[in-house]
C-alpha cells in the first residue's frame, strides 16, 4: 500500500483477483484495488495489505475510506452484501451512481446501477430521476440500495414507465 | 353542483360517465363526482357544472379543490394526464397512495397504485418502502408520479427486488 | 468503534448481546451494533465503546447519530423506551416503519411495526393508511409511537376496521 | 322547518323516527332533527321537509348545513355510510369527535366515537391523541373515518396501548 492506493505486482494475484474475480484495475502491470475492494478482501482473508511492512486491519482500511468519504460505511455494507451474493461490483461514478453491478464478468454489460441510500436520508425526487434517466439511457436497471439501521440492505428497482 | 358536491340524476349522464367512463360514484340513483373528476370533465367540455344556475369554469372548480387540499394542483395534473392516456383513475387512499389506476373497467383489478410527488418534496426512504410494500402485498405496481415545475408528469415504477 | 460502526469480535459479548439480547448483527464472526443499540447499551453500562482507545459517552454516540439523522433523538427515545420494557427492537424499514418489535426472540414473528411520530409533525391520512395496510398485509399490528416535548412516548395501535 | 331547525309534532313520526330509529331529539312534545338527519331522511324518501309550505330538496338542506359547517359534506358522507350500514348515529361533540355510533338503541352505551377526516387534511398527532384519550376514558373505541376523493369511507380504530 502506498498513500491510499492498494496495489500488487504479483502476476498470480492479478490473475486470481482481477481476471477471475473482477477486482481492481490493472495499470502498467500492477493491480490497483479501491479501499472498498481491499477492505472486503482483507475481511474475507483473501489478501493482506501492508503499509511500511505493517499489516493493516479491515478497520484501518475502512478508517482510511471514511476520511475521504462520509458514506464509506453504508457503501461498504452494500458492497459486501453484493459481493457476498456473487456479483462483481465496480464504481458507478461515471453514471452518477455508486456501483455498477455485474452478474458475471465485467466485459459484459453491467446489469444494474446501484445507488446507496441510508435509511435516514432525505431525498428529493430529482436524486432519483437523474439516476433513472442515466440508467435508462445506457439500458441498465437503476437499483436503490436502502441500508437500514441494522445494516441490512434492501433493493428497490426504479424504472421509468411510459404509461 | 351544491357545495363541493357535483352530481346529476340524469340516467343518460350516469350511463355515459359512470358505466362507460368509470367516473364518480352512484348512490341512491344519483351520480356524484369528485372535484378532480368534475374539473377534468368540464375541461374536456363533457359536462357543465352549475351552482345556483351559474356555470362554473375549470378554474373555479380547481379553486374549490385548492381550498381544501394544498396538493390539489399536482394531483389534478396527474389525474388529467392519466385520464388523457385512457386510464380510469380512482382514489388510492386505502392503499396509502393517491390513485388506483385501471387499464379498463374498475371491476377488474387495478394495475397501479400511483403516488403523486411534486418535484420539490423531500422524501424519506421510509415513505417509499411503505408504499412499495403495500403494492407488493396486493400484487400491484407502485408508481411514483413526479410532477415537475412545468407541470409535466413522469412515472417511475418502484419494485422490491431480491438480488 | 471505528467510524460509525460499533463492533466486537469477543465470543462472549456476541453470545451475551446478540444471542441472548437480540442486539446487532453478526457478520464474519463480528458483532456489529447500530448507533441506537450502541448508545443504549452504553447508557445501560453494558458495553464500553472506544474510538482510538478513548471511551465514548452516550452523548458522543448520539451526536454521531444526529449528524446523519434529523430524527435520531426521537428514534432513540422510542428505542430506549421499548428496550426498557423488555422488547427486542430491530429496523422496520422493509415495512415502511421505523422498528419491528418482538416480544421475545427475533426468530419468531415480530408483533408490531412501530412508526415514530414526534408530537409536532404534520401527517397526512395517507401516511397512516399506507403503514396500516402494510401491517394488515403481514398480520402485524401497526403502532404509532408519539413522542412528546418532554420525551415521553405514548403508543397507539391503528387498525383497519370493517364496520 | 323553521330557521335551521327541522321538527315535527306528529306522534306517529316521533314514534317511527325517534323511538325506533334513533333520529332526533324530543323536546316539549316535538321531534327536532339535525340537518344531517333531515337530509338523510329526505334522501331516503322517509320524510318531507317544508319551509313556508315549500318542500326542500336534499341539496337545499345540505346547502343550509354547509353555511354553518365547512365540513358538512364529508360529515354527511360518513353519516350516510354509517346509517346505511344500520348504525344509529348521534353527535359526538361532547367527546370531541363528530359522531357517537351505536350498534342498536341509543339507551345503550355507544360503541364508537367517530372522527371524520378528509383524505387531504394535514393532522397533528395531538388531533388523534386527544380523541383517543377521551374515548379511552369513557370506554369507547375511537374510530377515524377517512373520506377519500371518491367519497368512500374507510374506518381506522385507534387505540392506546400499554406496552
Amino acid at each position: 500500500m502506498s498513500g491510499d492506493r492498494v496495489f500488487t505486482s504479483s502476476r498470480k494475484a492479478i490473475s486470481r483477483l482481477h481476471d477471475n474475480g473482477g477486482y481492481g484495475k490493472v495499470q502498467d502491470g500492477k493491480l490497483f484495488l479501491s479501499l472498498l475492494e481491499a477492505a472486503y478482501l482483507v475481511e474475507k482473508g483473501r489478501i493482506k495489505v501492508t503499509d511500511n511492512e505493517r499489516e493493516l486491519s479491515v478497520e484501518e482500511l475502512m478508517e482510511l475510506g471514511r476520511r475521504r468519504d462520509d458514506c464509506f460505511d453504508v457503501k461498504y455494507i452494500t458492497y459486501r452484501d453484493l459481493r457476498n451474493r456473487g456479483y462483481v461490483v465496480k464504481s458507478g461514478l461515471k453514471f452518477g451512481s455508486h456501483f455498477r453491478v455485474y452478474r458475471g464478468r465485467t466485459d459484459e454489460h453491467s446489469q444494474w446501477l446501484v445507488w446507496v441510500v441510508p435509511e435516514n436520508t432525505k431525498m428529493s425526487p430529482n436524486d432519483i430521476t437523474a439516476r433513472v434517466r442515466v440508467a435508462h439511457g445506457v439500458k441498465k436497471a437503476m437499483v436503490m440500495a436502502v441500508v437500514d439501521e441494522d445494516g441490512d440492505v434492501t433493493y428497490y428497482e426504479v424504472k421509468w414507465v411510459r404509461l
